[in-house]
């Protein structure tokens, strides 16, 4: 006979995962068979099926989950009294450039979720809120803004603006969101969760080198390095490759070819800047047809605004002069600007004294914790890139320094939990 | 009471026409807002509406229209006797480039029809037949093959091949022909037409400075000369622009730009050469992405053909020593080369005599001329173009040269008729 005595059932089991495990369930999605790596565009299928990985993951540990307004995704272990100010925020992103990495947004959800994991195994509960947040659009592949969703968030994007922003197949935001359970007329700034946020601390593949030349695991975070983007005109005079003389020529792309190279001798003149031409457009584009335009676009970053200022100064007065020799004109506009944001000192701080060995980087790639620094202290944790590329299949993490990020991530939220 | 005198009907009223109204008539066909000039597709609305008014006009003129297997439109002012062999063929086409000028192949044609109007006011009947032609695809703008339809008759291309063709939408030319009532299973080397043709004279706008420099309204053509396409590709490292240092770059977008000045340096050096870089495609080609990959297309030409090799072999040479500078990899390969046409001397020393004052050019243009030239003897006739630009909305001609034009072809064809 059994016993009678009444047995609670046990508790949900929290999975012992892996960071390396987790993203192991998640490496079909979006792979691209063509450029490699993955395209994971934000609300695309691939993205879609990440987002539901998400929730079920962050079920399985118990989390109360639930949708922001922006197309975050939020996911609580909640304090046993219920409140959720001064929260602990952590997490990244999943949607993905072009032929991306696996790392670049996936690591820091990833990380997020194996150091809830660690935490429950350490506490009863939290004495701070603790979420993992999932942000919608980072990589701004798809609709051409960066960090939409955070940016929205903030209410640093008006959401007029976003709703209209269209994707390559020419859909607005506001259709794809709508089509993705996301209402477009509530978007915008989110006062609700901006309020709850302690402290917002994002891990993140690094995406250069300095960690394998100090030769560490993990860094973190001083500064995202300002930036901007300015688009470049070149106007010459279209015409027939065959029957106009080389003496009789106003070529624009020869123009465009001299300024590409003057930008590169321009930054490395400068130590720690970057500048970058990745996209350039003749007009009409016929391989029979001296180009009558070519536009291209410029990038460039430095630590310090005033020398990304004087850069692009220089590059300016070089494609003016450049553009009068070879009987073109040129025009230039700015299509963003961006200063250096420092994140918050109190919790670089607090971080440093968590993670002792870490050494502090500053990174020229833009992320949800740049547009967030502004509103609420934030944060950023780097894990080591041992091919020091970026937004490319070759970016690639370690096993032990993705769990090394993701114990290192516990024991800063711990720290913090004080 | 009216007499009843027998009367003959009056015969059909040859229009006096001119070039210019002419050309009026069509002046809004294919018109391009966006790009100015004219966009004429083969096949498309624009050049299908300009086919039915050549038909228009030709039936006017009592001349019997035939459609040949390959999209190209005859028609004949046929000898009292019937015959068609050794027949004088003229015109030209009316497809254009996309963003192209008014005369390039329609000033051919509409020249044609006038020199009709001209030879029906001087001769009762021709001694030999006389045909205007329009032939399709000339542009190669919609399939990418240059003179589709002139290939085609003279069997210069595979029919597989040219049914295989797609355009910009992916449809194939077997489709767009069939749709356009051309039934692509009899495309190809037409014997019929080819054994008629006795001589074939194309009049075109001239598309360099030729005859601006020489302040002639009109020129006879000596050659076609020589000319290739090359595709390269550079290979360097896809990588983040934010985060990677000047000094890590291995960037193809910096070699593709010093191999395109390159190219023009290279040219420069050599005269009559003329080399150029239309068409540049960076990959993936976002702004904040250095390219993992450009490719670019070189179009070279010159009179000698072991002139061309040498450029592009100097070329060449110039992108491997730029390339491994940058720490990338560059392929070159062939897509086409074409040896220089020299038109038939006899053909030419006819026009010679029949237009004394006109001097002789040779053109770094295709034609029609230049594929049937091979096969049946051609010549052509050039018209100022006072911009000196083509492929462009700027490609000019003036009313009185273009009546010129038209006389000089009817002096010409009637100097033939012997």
């Amino acid at each position: 006979m059994a016993p009678d005595v009444e047995t609670t059932p046990p508790p949900a089991a929290v999975p012992s995962a892996t960071v390396t495990g987790l993203l192991a369930e998640i490496a079909k999605t979006g792979a691209d068979s063509q450029r490699g790596g993955y395209t994971r565009p934000v609300f695309s299928t691939a993205e879609m099926d990440l987002r539901s990985w998400f929730v079920d993951q962050a079920t399985k540990r118990g989390l109360a989950v639930e949708h922001d307004p922006n197309g975050g995704i939020w996911a609580w272990w909640d304090v046993p009294w219920g409140d959720r100010s001064n929260s602990l925020v952590t997490g990244s992103h999943l949607d993905s450039v072009p032929g991306g990495g696996a790392f670049d947004g996936p690591l820091g959800v990833a990380s997020a979720l194996v150091a809830v994991d660690i935490l429950k195994s350490r506490l009863q509960a939290p004495s701070r809120p603790l979420a993992i947040v999932v942000f919608a659009e980072e990589e701004g592949s798809r609709f051409g803004v960066a960090c939409l969703g955070s940016r929205l968030t903030t209410g640093a994007i008006d959401p007029d603006k976003a709703r209209s922003l269209k994707d390559p197949e020419g859909a607005t935001f506001a259709e794809v969101a709508r089509a993705s359970g996301v209402e477009p007329r509530f978007i915008g700034r989110d006062e609700e969760r901006l309020s709850q946020i302690g402290a917002f601390v994002e891990l993140h593949v690094e995406q250069g080198r300095g960690l394998i030349d100090l030769d560490r695991p993990l860094a973190i975070a001083s500064s995202i390095i300002g930036h901007g983007r300015w688009r470049f005109s070149l106007h010459g005079q279209g015409n027939h490759a065959g029957t106009t003389l080389m003496s009789d020529r106003r070529d624009p792309m020869v123009a465009a070819a001299r300024i590409v190279v003057a930008i590169r001798d321009t930054a490395r003149k400068q130590p720690h800047a970057r500048a970058t031409v990745g996209r350039l457009q003749p007009v009409p584009g016929g391989t029979n047809v001296i180009a009558s335009r070519v536009d291209f676009w410029l990038d460039v970053r430095h630590p310090d605004d005033a020398v990304t200022a004087s850069i692009v100064e220089s590059i300016h007065e070089a494609a003016r002069l450049i553009a009068a020799d070879e009987g073109c004109a040129v025009e230039m506009s700015e299509e963003s600007l961006s200063q250096t944001v420092h994140f918050d000192t109190g919790l670089q701080q607090a971080l440093e004294r968590a993670l002792p060995q870490a050494p502090v980087l500053d990174t020229g790639a833009g992320h949800d914790a740049g547009v967030l620094s502004p509103y609420v202290p934030t944060a950023m944790v780097f894990v080591r890139n041992p091919s020091g590329v970026s937004h490319s299949p070759e970016e690639h993490v370690l096993d032990e320094d993705a769990e090394t990020g993701a114990r290192a991530l516990a024991d800063a939220l711990q720290s913090m939990m004080g």
